[in-house]
């Protein structure tokens, strides 16, 4: 008994870090079709969104199976309910990998991405693929200073999403309306990306120390 | 004991209302700071987040609470596991309308919206604040039929949200990049907070009948 339910938490948490290695490989391969204006590439990340939304709800009943048949208390109480929380954040990953993919779809044979923003794109679409694996590695260590370290890490995101804004902002932008409006649309969604990976490091730090990351003196990130 | 366990069910039940109320409500103040350009009652909805966001981690503590003490299974358990994705949904609203007042305040004294798209706007926002309250109806009532209502409605939602874009690629465009950013995000802001809405339906539906509301034959709503 005792064995199965360990084996079931484990699971859910196994469950979690292939979620979050999927929409991380989603969210590359969408900054791909994006920047090589790849159509094949588009299509495919925009089938992996249903694939994570099965994932989310097979996830949801393992862990009210747990819930009913175990009735776990203490930590793993908290531990099941967070993996909830997680894996909505995770679904959402996988739309928003999915929406980067349909802009290149909409535009597609153009690119969406001016070539003076497309270093700006692909470091927002790296440091989004890079700060998943780092949440899915903080999922499986439970590593408080990583976990910490990634949200100082998304400074850099909420920067990059700042330079977006400026450089729309510039008189001197010639691009029209329609990639203004595409840009502001991508710039968000590697925004939100990178803050559910954010949220996941915060709850694994409030599994962990039973303290809200933020009352561990680090700020939310904002959006401008 | 029953007796404190219903109670303590009824609780979460009504603090999903009462979130519900209140991020409606900022919702509706935040689109007047918008099209009144009011700068108190931005900043005044630009405080509401943190209240909302209180009120999240209560109902999950309550949540865990009921969970630990009661071991509550089958329906009821699906109740409390359904009741924290709603409060996440809802916490979420809280910030939406938050963004909302935060553009706002960012153009103040200019408006954010030009003359044009006001009724849009306003038509937005009004429906944005109409679909929280029906979802806050759907949760006292447990209604289905007015829960497949409300993912009707927000059909006109999906509606403005593409009018808007049409707006912004006319060639008759005028108003420049800034306000074509800002458009930009407040019509993704209004749709993702009636999404929310609608999800919250959803997952009513689904305590009512155990079947997901799209196998319901209604579609998710897309974004254009």
């Amino acid at each position: 008994m005792r064995e199965t339910y360990h084996k079931e938490l484990e699971s859910i948490s196994e469950s979690l870090v292939g979620m979050a290695t999927l929409v991380g490989s989603a969210m590359g391969r969408a900054t791909g079709a994006l920047l090589d204006t790849d159509l094949q590439v588009a299509e495919n990340v925009i089938s992996t969104a249903g694939q994570v939304e099965d994932m989310q709800r097979d996830l949801e009943n393992q862990a009210i199976a747990v819930l009913a048949r175990q009735q776990p208390v203490a930590t793993d109480l908290r531990v099941v309910v967070t993996s909830l929380r997680m894996s909505a954040d995770l679904e959402r990953c996988g739309v928003l990998a999915q929406h980067v993919a349909t802009v290149a779809r909409r535009r597609y044979p153009e690119p969406a991405v001016p070539q003076d923003l497309r270093r700006t794109i692909l470091e927002m679409g790296q440091l989004a693929q890079r700060l998943m694996a780092q949440a899915a590695e903080v999922l499986i260590t439970h590593d408080v200073d990583a976990a910490l370290q990634l949200e100082q890490d998304d400074d850099r995101m909420d920067e990059l999403h700042r330079m977006i804004f400026h450089h729309l902002m510039d008189d001197r932008w010639h691009h029209g309306v329609e990639t203004a409006v595409d840009v502001t649309l991508i710039g968000r969604y590697y925004e939100r990306f990178a803050d559910h990976a954010v949220s996941i490091a915060r709850r694994v730090v409030y599994q962990v120390t039973g303290e809200h990351a933020d009352d561990l003196a680090i700020e939310w990130p904002t959006t401008p």
